[in-house]
């Protein structure tokens, strides 16, 4: 999408061809700078340091650290271990697995002194895919926000809530739940968006900074505002992400979405997860009993990164010193108050024959 | 409470019984330090600089701001005077209207130089009372407490979750939620206190301070965690507290209250205001509707409080700077979420008839 006018991706291959460059979002909303990785070394630290984070852009950057490995070393076993070692970054991302998996059966097969060249290709295919993945996903999420726009007064802004980042810089570009977004903004369409803080991480400042870049209007709000506002009718969408979805439609996104699918349920406004067709998990059916939830550093709670008055980016602690502390990433929202899920193959009913049908060419 | 140890109210009269006392809250939970009010003056700045929080306490450092006034001039001019300034310290807190209310009630018709003892006395009244009415707030609770403890296997705590700060700073002693919260524990009950974050201004860390220093077990978890733990059945109770409460049951609280009854009412967790008679607001029928909602200043949810990693206490900026934010401070839960409500005269059900009968005896 564009910052302030010029078209940016999150991560992309340097005109010298053997360069991977990425934004450092470890700076970011407070500083703007991108990194540059020369090896392996640079992709597992940028994964693990968070310096590139949200499913599809983790995938794309252990692709990439895969070319990056085989440009110095093509052999079989360096192969191996740029796998192991990109694996181990983040040992629950589903799409680094993936991509990973991906990267190993394209070059596995090829001579040695092929696979740098495909390695390459394969990643820029990868990127590729996932932009127009979500670019359809943001095609038919236009749909519904164009239909709520059709009900409105005319200049009425269709208000929409998003909770985490599920934006462009989560992905390659366009974002899961802000594609509809862009594409609406793109299209003349009056949008506003109610920005969830997204507490412990606050990754509701990358999103209200990619919207601003963008153009799009937006407020920042805390996470417990999104009830009110929807009881006064201040929301006509929710829009969130989902990391991992059951085959019945149950969601498993950011903490705090089931609170907001609850408010949005218990005043009729439509709440929808965006998606790819690769978060589906088709082995569970019941997301609350069966998906593990993962427990983080309670240094992310206990602690918030930001500005500091004084100059510079720093943190402060808000609890009493030595307070007992917990940390949920994820909750699951169950698919009955999921109005529906939209994916790249269309708009689809949270229930397992929606979803089955949509997805019948899947491999087994 | 005990803070380790030592029994402590949040606003006291010093030995001297001239001099005001009191914990001055803008440096909890990183410092504990106390206050002397020696004049009006002091009182005026302790309300509105939040030195001193929480309705009840406002109410009773109001009434104490009188007397320090009566100490320095106690005529008529003095005592109007003295009021006008602390009513306009904090223009919507009911309790300080009340508070100032009946100060003047009681000193007009008396001699000025029998102003000051009588505003002693009566500030300690209204200190003792608010006390009283909190511990038998706490005995009710208790009961509820108890019901669960005995449901659950031998040694398991009861799961108590809160929102905000209604706790013992935020009245002159025991608080609203925590009253019954402090007795358990106090009687030998196994209790453990999931305590909300309350962003933007933080109050969970006063409740985890005052929880802390008084032997509380429990945990601190940002505001989105709680339809979490209670889908996975770690939730027994929730216990808040009330700015407002209509004559039809509905509660006014600290934003994100009605999330939290949401997510208890979907996994059949009770959920409890306690208030005292004074928030009752017998005008009222119906909360979301009728209940105008304080907007506050953008920077406290722009801004954090906290300690700095190089000490001292400071703040840090979260969203992007010139940011649009809103700062909602308050929202309603509808009576059809609360189990019941938790007041002086017992556990009511939360519609028009149980209050009415509670509470016939009531001035018009």
């Amino acid at each position: 999408m564009k910052i302030d006018g010029t078209e940016w991706r999150s991560i992309w291959l340097a005109d010298d061809r053997s360069t991977v460059e990425i934004i450092d979002q470890t700076r970011l909303p407070h500083e703007f700078t991108t990194k540059s990785l020369h090896d392996l070394a640079d992709a597992c630290r940028a994964i693990r340091d968070m310096e590139v984070r949200g499913a599809p852009l983790i995938g794309a950057t252990a692709a990439w650290g895969c070319f990056l490995a085989m440009q110095q070393d093509a052999s079989d076993g360096s192969l191996q271990r740029a796998c192991d070692e990109l694996a181990a970054t983040r040992p629950t991302a589903v799409n680094l697995r993936w991509a990973l998996d991906r990267m190993q059966r394209v070059l596995l097969p090829l001579l040695p002194k092929q696979r740098a060249d495909e390695a390459r290709a394969e990643s820029l295919r990868i990127c590729d895919e996932d932009v127009d993945t979500n670019h359809r996903i943001g095609q038919h999420g236009l749909a519904l926000i164009e239909a709520i726009a059709g009900r409105k007064p005319a200049g009425e802004p269709v208000n929409i809530l998003t909770h985490c980042n599920a934006g462009w810089l989560a992905t390659v570009d366009w974002g899961t739940a802000t594609a509809p977004i862009y594409l609406a903004q793109d299209a003349g369409i009056a949008v506003h968006v109610w920005v969830d803080e997204t507490r412990p991480r606050n990754q509701g400042a990358l999103t209200a900074w990619e919207l601003g870049r963008h153009g799009v209007p937006h407020t920042y709000i805390v996470d417990n505002a999104g009830g009110h506002l929807m009881q006064r009718g201040e929301v006509d969408l929710c829009l969130v992400g989902s990391d991992r979805t059951t085959r019945t439609g149950d969601v498993c996104n950011k903490i705090g979405t089931y609170l907001k699918a609850l408010a949005a349920h218990d005043n009729g406004v439509p709440f929808y997860a965006c998606l790819p067709r690769s978060t589906i998990d088709w082995q569970l059916d019941d997301g609350v009993a069966e998906i593990p939830i993962e427990r983080r550093d309670p240094g992310e709670v206990e602690r918030v990164n930001g500005r500091l008055t004084r100059g510079g980016i720093g943190s402060t602690a808000i609890p009493p010193e030595g307070t007992a502390v917990e940390n949920h990433a994820f909750d699951v929202t169950p698919s009955r108050l999921v109005t529906g899920l939209v994916t790249e193959r269309g708009v689809l009913a949270a229930d397992r024959a929606s979803i089955e049908a949509a997805f019948a060419d899947r491999e087994a």
